[in-house]
């Protein structure tokens, strides 16, 4: 059994306005060693696999300035500190995304998006029957395109290196996975 | 179709054994508004699905100073800034963490961690015919336990939540992707 490291202080090293990075010093139970980790702090972020009546999955394809490439990805972002719900966060990020709207929502998986240096999970949801009930608004320095691809070109978006952003990835596994538990998988059943 | 950002300036806000963070100043070519975004920029990652030859995949539990839990996960581990090749250090991370080595090896995908706010990408391998030649030797601060499930349990350890690391979770899905390719899914394979 992996013991728990007893936590001894923290120190900020840098506060920006999406996470703050802290050093945490631990000490092992197991050896008594002291270490500092590397910590990004952050609330949760949302993403949605929004899908539509017409068997079509919702993307954006956006510039991102980790990797300086445009990417395509399901949307998503950040829980609102104010106590917003997972929920509520994933409905107005597709909405101020995409314009699209949904009825049918459901929690299909909860990851960490990296636990050895951050502290915060990412929640996916499925939206089914997704519609279009506005013009996209995205905010600040956002910059997107909608595309909406066909549910059947999904694995082979992935496997081709379209989609390559790890959170967008497991997102959909978990729909796979989800659609497991149902007795039907959406990607596979539209295939040819 | 999205431009490009200019780049402007960097500011290095911390250094870390593991990652820089950096503010890079750019300006956008469609509005010409200047942002700050907040990049992790650091060296490439690599996990590794390692399998045996009765249908084991090799995984390993460890405290995660992140999250502050213990968490299930493939072995994975930083490249050597030394020019050290992914396939090597994806050999050398499944020998240190498992004692585990290979002779078949191949990359089966690769992953951008975070494209909004880091710079590298996680190369995933497979290695198939694994086995223990040696003691796990973890260096610094990790303490390891070995894990072997069965193959045949890889999707309900995702699905029940005992696999929650992002990029495992899409390590997972690159391997049944890759298993398509060949025509046969190795997960779903050694599933009753």
């Amino acid at each position: 059994m992996i013991k728990h490291w007893r936590h001894i202080s923290t120190r900020t090293l840098a506060e920006t306005p999406i996470f703050t990075l802290n050093a945490h010093r631990r000490s092992s139970q197991e050896t008594g060693r002291q270490g500092d980790f590397y910590v990004l702090d952050a609330g949760d972020w949302v993403n949605v696999v929004a899908v539509t009546r017409d068997d079509r999955i919702v993307l954006v394809e956006q510039y991102r300035h980790g990797v300086r490439r445009t990417t395509l990805e399901i949307p998503g972002g950040m829980i609102d500190a104010s106590d917003e719900s997972p929920e509520h966060a994933a409905r107005r990020e597709l909405l101020e995304e995409t314009g699209f709207a949904s009825d049918n929502w459901r929690c299909i998986g909860i990851v960490d998006p990296n636990p050895a240096i951050q502290s915060n999970r990412c929640h996916t949801f499925l939206a089914l029957d997704s519609e279009q009930v506005s013009e996209p608004a995205p905010d600040g320095n956002e910059e997107l395109r909608l595309v909406l691809e066909p549910v059947s070109s999904v694995r082979t978006l992935a496997a081709e290196g379209r989609i390559e952003h790890a959170l967008v990835v497991a997102a959909l596994y978990w729909w796979e996975l989800s659609a497991d538990e149902r007795g039907s998988t959406p990607v596979r059943r539209s295939n040819p």
